[in-house]
């Protein structure tokens, strides 16, 4: 099939690959050319524009977020203007889901077919095509586009037919994860101001209860205070956060944790975190409880000033 | 070896029959005598006091809490009272950091040897003699205890030779595996409220990045408003909260998710939860986001009717 | 001076009266003509559009919310296309800070003035020109402003030059007596569950350390569970604290109290609280705790029945 | 009326005196003699033992917490042993509902008869004679206190006739005003990292909405950062928000914001602020904001030390 991929960042690049690999005649388009042209040694052909990318059956895009996304959909000579009808656009970015019930919108008036798409898995699981998909979209939709999702990842699941609940469903996935790393973060805390070893700790529980990727991956991190390089930036944690919270808030769901999960993340920016990776909030904990440093970086060492009574 | 062993619960029966499996001679105590006896099919010898089952080069306690634990110890022909110098205390019971602390105290000045050595795993796994045993004490009181706890677990962790620290980790357990209640139930009240079916919600989260035990088995408590009989009791829950936040003010680490849990059974327990699982704190999010019933109990079936002053 | 007065709700009415009374010339214009007209018999002349108020020297806008703001001021023949360069803007609505800054740029681009005007105060203030007036932007433009704003208002806080400032001290100044309600609530449910007459209570603390408008008035409202006539709705509050977390967010000051109160709005709404005084919220500490109703609405009558799967 | 008063720290002194003013009979008590001489020169007596300042019809009690007031009520030779049959036993002092419903069962079983009887007011408020008394216990007994608790008050409210309750009115109140200050140290942070001088924001506050002594007093030391010396000690507000929440724990009373002031009292002890007055949890929201310190003391200057990657 002939399909246009837009958003070659180190997930999209991953996907666009696959895609290639998987006998798909590929156009790739990305702002800035260089990433798209190491994708032609792969035999993608590597577009001018957005609108050149458009000329294909299915476009898939692949953004950093809602502003990227709007950008590329609704600019000039953007999806919305270049697409024909009867085409269908793959939406995979995380993006809000008031955003995607306005594309779906946009899409409809066009008689363009919509599905989103995003993704569970970091940038290694996207290049071994393990990732795992949420999809939602009219069916037939849908059935257009299974043969390319199998292709990017190893389980598809469909969860309904109005697109934007794949990207609560992302949102909702991603806040689990931030809630895991706060709450391995308290009991790191409190653990280890007690006495006990942090990487031995971490083995008891991923040894037991939380055999889990998520508790692995974020547990080592932070027992070993490792946020740089940032796997995911904690400006992008925010940023999913606040899109959880403002789904939650047209639902009217209070979600306490989300709640708490959004300070933290304003306190670590506030305090010089915002290259770490996002789980470096989960060392919040130990600051407040007087035994570490926001983000494992030594902190405000000029320390607050003069001060007379 | 000489074993008594007191607390014969759901847990403590399993215990205490693999102690027999493995070769040891056990004498077994337990308040309502019905339940020892029940161990007597398997060749364990029933004793009439607790001071009976001290006569021992170890005796092993399981019990409910820190109260029946002070009842037990430090009562009148307890095992303070009862132990030879030189004989071992294993408690396996999740009591508060305080308390072991003070038993410690109590053990060392009798000259009596004193592991912590709580466990993770539920009646099913202290039966399978697959639980998982956190221990702190002594060097030589762990080596002595090592065989035993080898007869009950499938792994053991010698975390610290401070025996508390052990009680430290297991509320810590506790505290995460109610934190990864509360975060399931604020997400699936959110993607429920939009369309979303809980179970396969569920399915996508335990298939991916949380392939772990207390997703799976409280996940679809939750799903399922499925908490009674409760498994573990909400009362039960709080206590164990209550523990965790009380050893993190001695240690003066605060700790929002266990203040916003304990608020969470508060809750529970003032609406008619007292013999529901603790998971049903899980279906509080819900309720909050008028969705849903406190403990999966009906209420509200009337539309909120008019008022006039 | 002859001002142009647009807004004319309830406390748009109340001020654009007592600046009559002060002997200016008004031209007012609210969406609905009828509101406009009462205030003719005071003297006051009605405009057919916004373009015609904004023939004026300065133009006074109060008005619902940002939605509302912003069409009058960026629609078509709006303020900013209708105002002469050098004109005075002087905004009173509870905006956010961030639309204040969009239209602090805008009109700076078309040489007109703006100054932010926020005010303390009920409909009742309005009306006696006893409102405290929290004010920020060019010197000048407050200078012009100054008689203006004493003819409504018992005081008038200059805080800074540039206009936003001023909607933030108002946004925190909402923030400050929202959670007074919640505190009250959480309080008036603790000890009236322990016994204690609500009206009592009240006395207590309104004639020793809280002696003060925020605590007699909320404070009242919730002992007495009386939310309706809604003197300021729930969904206002909600917007209010939005809007206080939004410029906490672009500041990075994280607000754990303000996060508390939005679940709490949103518990409110979600149970069928839109039609009630924000102060509502106050309600639901007594509602957690068994004992009361959400926003005074009976909720769970009958005991939580039997549930057999 | 003679009376024996206990506990002369600065509250207890302003109190006695009062009381001696009022032309009452005093037999003083204070654990370090010195204070209680101070006493003689208004002409009271010093006794050498609780048990001697228990030979009268009523003895007061105002020491600083449980532990205190257990050692001298149910202690070797206190009041419980020493008291005749009839006399009465008035407390003062701030302690649990818990430990107030002991003694109103240890009392009774004496035949004693016991008020609760906290008091709202600083050490100034003590000395003139102006505290507001609340004040439960069964009727005789408060109209054998009347007299007494209208020589040391201005106003006395009786709330309850089981003593407890007065000490249930009393922590709320303390609860309420630890909110207040966090409630202005949120509001500070994000005003004043916005660019708003803090003494005008919280003059704008107190000279309107807000115009309270708790406001005006605590906002004052907020804005300041004037914490030293303490008027009550930091470790005291976390004692009373922690009998709060036990007593709200009994009643089944969730409560948000005490849970939050709990945490935040651990993390302002935790970096160095046990000889801070309480207030200085409202410094707790600018330093997270990234721009204050805790307590206004230099923190950790010592910087968190070697890290390597």
């Amino acid at each position: 099939m002939r399909v246009g991929f837009i958003g070659l960042g180190r997930m999209g690049s991953g996907m666009a690959e696959n895609l290639v690999r998987a006998g798909h005649e590929l156009v790739v388009y990305n702002r800035s050319r260089a990433k798209a042209e190491a994708l032609a040694k792969f035999g993608a052909r590597v577009a001018d524009s957005v609108a050149e990318a458009c000329q294909a059956e299915t476009v898939w895009t692949m953004l950093a977020d809602d502003d990227a996304v709007q950008h590329i959909v609704q600019g000039e000579n953007g999806l919305l203007a270049s697409l024909a009808p009867g085409a269908l656009h793959i939406s995979s970015s995380t993006i809000g889901v008031a955003l995607s019930q306005r594309m779906t919108e946009a899409h409809d008036a066009r008689r363009q077919r919509f599905v989103a798409a995003p993704v569970f898995g970091r940038p290694e699981a996207a290049k071994a095509a393990a990732l795992d998909v949420v999809v939602a979209g009219a069916r037939d939709a849908i059935k257009s586009a299974a043969p390319l999702l199998d292709a990017i990842g190893k389980k598809t699941f469909v969860v309904a037919e109005t697109p934007s609940t794949a990207n609560l469903v992302k949102l909702s996935g991603n806040f689990l994860i931030a809630a895991a790393i706060e709450s391995i973060g308290e009991a790191m805390a409190l653990v280890s101001k007690g006495g006990v070893d942090k990487r031995q700790y971490l083995e008891i529980l991923t040894s037991t209860l939380f055999d889990a990727p998520a508790y692995k991956t974020y547990g080592a991190l932070i027992a070993e205070s490792r946020f740089e390089p940032a796997g995911f930036a904690a400006p992008l944690g925010l940023k999913d956060v606040r899109l959880a919270l403002a789904a939650a808030e047209d639902l009217r769901a209070p979600m306490p944790i989300a709640s708490l999960l959004r300070d933290r993340f304003l306190t670590l920016l506030a305090n010089g975190g915002e290259a770490l990776d996002w789980s470096a909030i989960g060392s919040l904990a130990a600051w407040e409880a007087g035994v570490g440093e926001v983000g494992g970086l030594p902190h405000r060492p000029e320390a607050p000033a003069v001060r007379t009574k």
